[in-house]
């Protein structure tokens, strides 16, 4: 099989480079030059692997046009480049090839999730079927090949398959699945959580504080999705609690890091005034409040982390206001 | 109400500063004489709360004759203790106790849950009800009054509403619920998955690894407990998943430690040899490995943790037997 991997950022890099562990036939798509050069010429991204010498056999390219032949296609780039950059390939396919999404969000305006953008821009030619890719899986650790678990999902099992199959190794376990909804809908929700766990932590809360809140906001998150027909179970798997617990206790995600500045400033203003990454459970606290509220889903912790990002609320008053809600059973 | 709290201990004193908190008429029983003078003539407990000012209403005594005429106790002892404890108390005691179990393990020899222990010990006459106190808190936090969140547990709802308000204040938030054997069972597994956690650390293993082990844990805890009657639920609220988060995560838990150590050393030889702490887990994991091949029922995890703590097995052999299983679907 001929993979190309689109987006030679930290995931797109580390998932190609496990591919090139697996000795596929894999090809790195990028737009910067430097990073380009510095895959080919260095074995290096160090941008965002400062030090790491990659597998030598990975490759990057800067020209799109490697889609056209691809039996699979992983598109690691964020949320709101997913619809431009299908629009981009579809016209180039030239056959019928697996989608891989490893992007965790919801289409601004439209608030679909990845797979749906995806089946809407890439016509059904040239698209065999979707797969999500997605679990506990920091770039940084499995560029280091650092043991990890992340589930491949997909409503067509034989793709799912292809998917496990080829990128499982000693130290990379995939895990296949079919509760596309579930699956999305956790990934993207636990980024509004992780904003929660790094404000609480930026105000200085310890670990209790934290499994209190990683353990409600499960709940949040089983009662959003299974309200749009994900699978319960779903949501205590690796999509779901897995990766909700690695975004919201590690320095490396981006959204706790955000939430820890917000909440160390105890104001959103500088984080507003100064942030250039891309932060998706910043726009992903917007859609989750809306829709919430659009369809009466009781969201606690999602409305207290957009009440401090949209509302100008005191993170320090967010906390205390969950802490002294009515006391009542867990269940 | 009058509420004794047996056991000086860090989670017994926090406990207890928390009742005294709430202005409550507690009284903290303890064996150790330096310990109760400590917290009554100078508010500390130095023991286990380096430079930490108690509450100086909380006060300390060494006569375990209090109990008399106790409306609640609070049995902070680890669960080897509590058999005895209850059999010390149950010939003074006067009249109808709550008896609030915050013990997480099983009964050597019979491998009873600690209720089980309390209600076969503890006269009818003499017993309201067990309560099971448990949840996601580090003593060390409490006693620095962390926002935390826990369960009070009881197949009496109004005893368990009771401990609820008891406890409950602007950091202590408790929740009820009825599910004891889920609860139980959850708390004492949990236990050796944070051993499992540790091993993973010391070995040096990251936050991707960490968060696939916390996961797939949480199948095991939910297998074997709906096996002998919990509710599938209540493994995913604060006494399932939200202890476990914390237990697996923490430097405060004396079963990470312990794992952490046998991971770094690689053997469990020097951790045997010279442990003076009660780690529940290390018992635990041989009730759990016992009972469940009994049953039939699957624990990979548990079963590795078993096999380096009892069979000599080498910890890094057990992380890659793990990762290199047959490949499957996760549910």
């Amino acid at each position: 099989m001929k993979i190309v991997v689109i987006g030679s950022g930290s995931w797109g890099t580390a998932l190609a480079q496990t591919l090139a562990d697996n000795n596929q036939d894999v090809l790195l798509y990028g737009v910067d030059q430097n990073e380009i050069e510095n895959i080919n010429e260095h074995h290096r991204n160090e941008k965002y692997f400062k030090g790491v010498d990659l597998n030598p056999d990975l490759k990057a390219t800067n020209d799109i046009h490697c889609v056209k032949d691809a039996d699979m296609i992983v598109l690691a780039v964020p949320t709101i480049a997913i619809e431009p950059i299908c629009k981009q390939i579809d016209p180039l396919l030239e056959k019928k090839a697996i989608i891989v999404n490893v992007s965790k969000g919801f289409q601004p305006g439209t608030n679909e999730r990845m797979s749906e953008v995806i089946r809407r821009t890439i016509s059904k030619d040239h698209l065999s079927s979707v797969v999500s890719l997605i679990g506990p899986s920091h770039a940084e650790e499995v560029v280091l090949r650092q043991l990890t678990s992340i589930d491949a999902i997909s409503l067509k099992e034989e793709d799912a398959k292809a998917v496990q199959e080829l990128f499982s190794n000693h130290y990379m376990r995939i895990y296949t699945g079919n509760d596309e909804i579930g699956s999305e809908l956790g990934a993207a929700i636990k980024n509004v959580m992780a904003i929660a766990s790094g404000i609480l932590a930026g105000l200085g809360y310890g670990d209790n504080t934290r499994a209190a809140l990683i353990t409600r906001g499960l709940q949040e998150m089983i009662r959003y999705g299974t309200h749009f027909g994900g699978k319960p179970q779903t949501f205590i798997g690796l999509t779901g609690i897995g990766d909700l617990i690695v975004t919201c206790s590690s320095v490396h995600s981006r959204n706790f890091q955000a939430g820890y500045q917000i909440g160390k400033e105890n104001t959103v203003e500088n984080f507003l005034k100064n942030n250039k990454k891309t932060v998706e459970g910043v726009r992903t606290a917007k859609i989750v409040h809306d829709v919430a509220k659009e369809n009466g889903i009781d969201m606690p912790i999602c409305e207290e982390v957009y009440q401090i990002l949209y509302e100008g609320k005191k993170p320090e008053h967010c906390a205390n206001d969950l802490m002294i809600r009515k006391l009542k059973a867990e269940f």
